[in-house]
């Protein structure tokens, strides 16, 4: 079968490589319908997070199951399933708690001796616990929100959740790549009030309108926290989602806070300082989040797809076959395409 | 009037000082009944906190309104009351939201030109906002009781609502100074299933228990973080309560708890490292807390407390006259004292 692998900085090829198999019983073998590039890759893309020569890449796919292993019970052939962008057994302490990123029989997409996501199939350990089927007769048309949940959506309802978002908050979103503008979609879906989209790139600040945003602030730096203050009253938000992980959106986050107010951070951490705990301290400042747990978010963001009262799937503005995945990589670099679907 | 004074590092005085008297319309003053010592004035009496010589010292107190300014409504002369350890309005946004401690209009008994805790008689600012009073006819018996909820009681309580310790959590708590303990009390109050508190005084852990920790640990370092595992089937504790805000304790904290859980924290941050946020992130870890509004928790304490269903009063295990006071000081600061108590 054909997958994408990563070479080095910049060198996403696609590859001849070798079927995806069972090799537990309790794996599955899903048919990629449709894969796509995250924020996060590009870290690899960059050669910022190192890669092996040739590894695989590719976290987030939904497709159609084409073999089960003997143990496994809750995906029959046939089914249309969503992999979260880290597989887990569904059972342990920390899947049982809704950390199913700690799960220690998980692991993610693309990992040495494991399938990525930007490929023709997937072989998936841990079935049982991973895949969630989607109804028999779903429309088709909504695969693309389905991609979603993998990880964007599921990621910017974790830094919500994170954040604190209630009925009634003020929330600032900083970040407007697709994980940020999910978070604004998921702010809005919690009941917040306001919910304050920060980023300079108009195309993606019509999405963030589209998804509920009621402030928007193109500013960056001091101008940007000072904006924030005067839209909330001199106090600044009392929920703030961190999308992105650097040292000048965290200075960001801390900047438009309110006191006794949380932030949820969801951006891979790169080269970011550290806090400076005692302004957190007297500010009573809380930080939550991390690396988000979309398999325990997927049944109840899915049944809302469904329903048609959750549509994250303006996040894809692209769309290209395996072949010209590269593309689609350079494009996101270049933020000429805000997140590109892949289609094996 | 007869007040304590610091002068440098272990040079805690006992001066005569100007009567404690109005100053604004919104002032009371408060002939105190009971003061205390806390662990946070050992930081100013070590020198690691600067005061001015002949700064004022104390924050905690319950007394007797002597006196009020023309425009303080909630309180009358010859309540007892009950001061938070800072001052604050009430009415501003902060307040009405629970963050006592961001008060604009707020402060910290003891800062230049305004009255300690440890002495005769203080100048309360914004009386209305600040002091609470204790019914009249209620039980002095409880007086100590009632001087627990200045400070370290509320801010156990502080401690554990930010680990979100709820009932079932598994709680460990680090610290065994009376903050610590006011945490196990705390905890155990929330509903906690277990309260796992860290320490190595054996009168200490006596208090614990009688607070209802259920299991102990004497051990230090690498060593308790082994222990706290161990207790907990190798996944350590939901909620930490960070109550000591130094190096070697959020080793400890960071070290015991679980993934996905928090520690809340309330020891004021000294030397401490930075946080490692790529393995908070990859862990789901959250840290939130800082300086207790303890004003906000009064009244639900107060109400605990006089229906006899709390009683924090164990951790104080000495009383001095105010004469007496750096005798005070220097017991707890040489741990021959828990928290001791200066009646003027």
């Amino acid at each position: 079968m054909r997958a994408t692998t990563i070479h080095g900085p910049g060198d996403i090829r696609v590859e001849q490589v070798p079927d995806a198999a069972l090799q537990e019983p309790t794996d599955a073998v899903v048919r990629v319908e449709l894969a796509c590039v995250c924020g996060s890759d590009l870290w690899a893309y960059r050669g910022v997070s190192k890669r092996r020569p040739g590894q695989r890449i590719g976290h987030e796919f939904v497709g159609e199951v084409v073999d089960v292993g003997s143990e496994v019970t809750s995906v029959r052939v046939g089914d249309r399933v969503i992999a979260p962008f880290m597989w887990s057994d569904g059972t342990c302490a920390y899947c049982v708690a809704g950390v199913h990123t700690s799960c220690p029989q998980g692991g993610m997409w693309g990992k040495r001796g494991y399938d990525g996501g930007q490929g023709e199939a997937v072989r998936v350990p841990q079935a049982d616990g991973t895949l969630v089927s989607v109804p028999r007769g779903a429309d088709a048309k909504l695969l693309p929100a389905f991609l979603s949940l993998s990880d964007v959506m599921g990621t910017g309802h974790h830094a919500a959740l994170a954040a604190g978002v209630v009925p009634g908050s003020v929330v600032a979103v900083v970040g407007d790549g697709a994980v940020g503008l999910c978070g604004v979609l998921a702010a809005k879906r919690l009941g917040a009030e306001r919910v304050i989209a920060l980023g300079r790139h108009e195309d993606r600040a019509a999405v963030a309108r589209l998804f509920g945003a009621t402030d928007q602030v193109a500013e960056r730096g001091e101008a940007a926290i000072e904006r924030v203050k005067e839209l909330t009253g001199g106090l600044g938000a009392s929920a703030v989602l961190e999308c992105v992980g650097t040292g000048p959106s965290w200075e960001t986050a801390l900047g438009i806070v309110r006191d006794g107010g949380r932030i949820g951070y969801v951006g891979v951490p790169h080269g970011m300082p550290g806090l400076p705990m005692n302004d957190l301290f007297d500010r009573n400042v809380g930080v939550g989040g991390g690396v988000a747990p979309t398999r325990r978010y997927l049944p109840e963001l899915l049944a809302d797809v469904l329903a048609g009262r959750l549509d994250p799937s303006p996040v894809f503005d692209r769309t290209v076959p395996l072949d010209e995945v590269a593309d689609a990589y350079r494009a996101m670099e270049d933020r000429t395409a805000l997140k590109v679907v892949v289609k094996p």
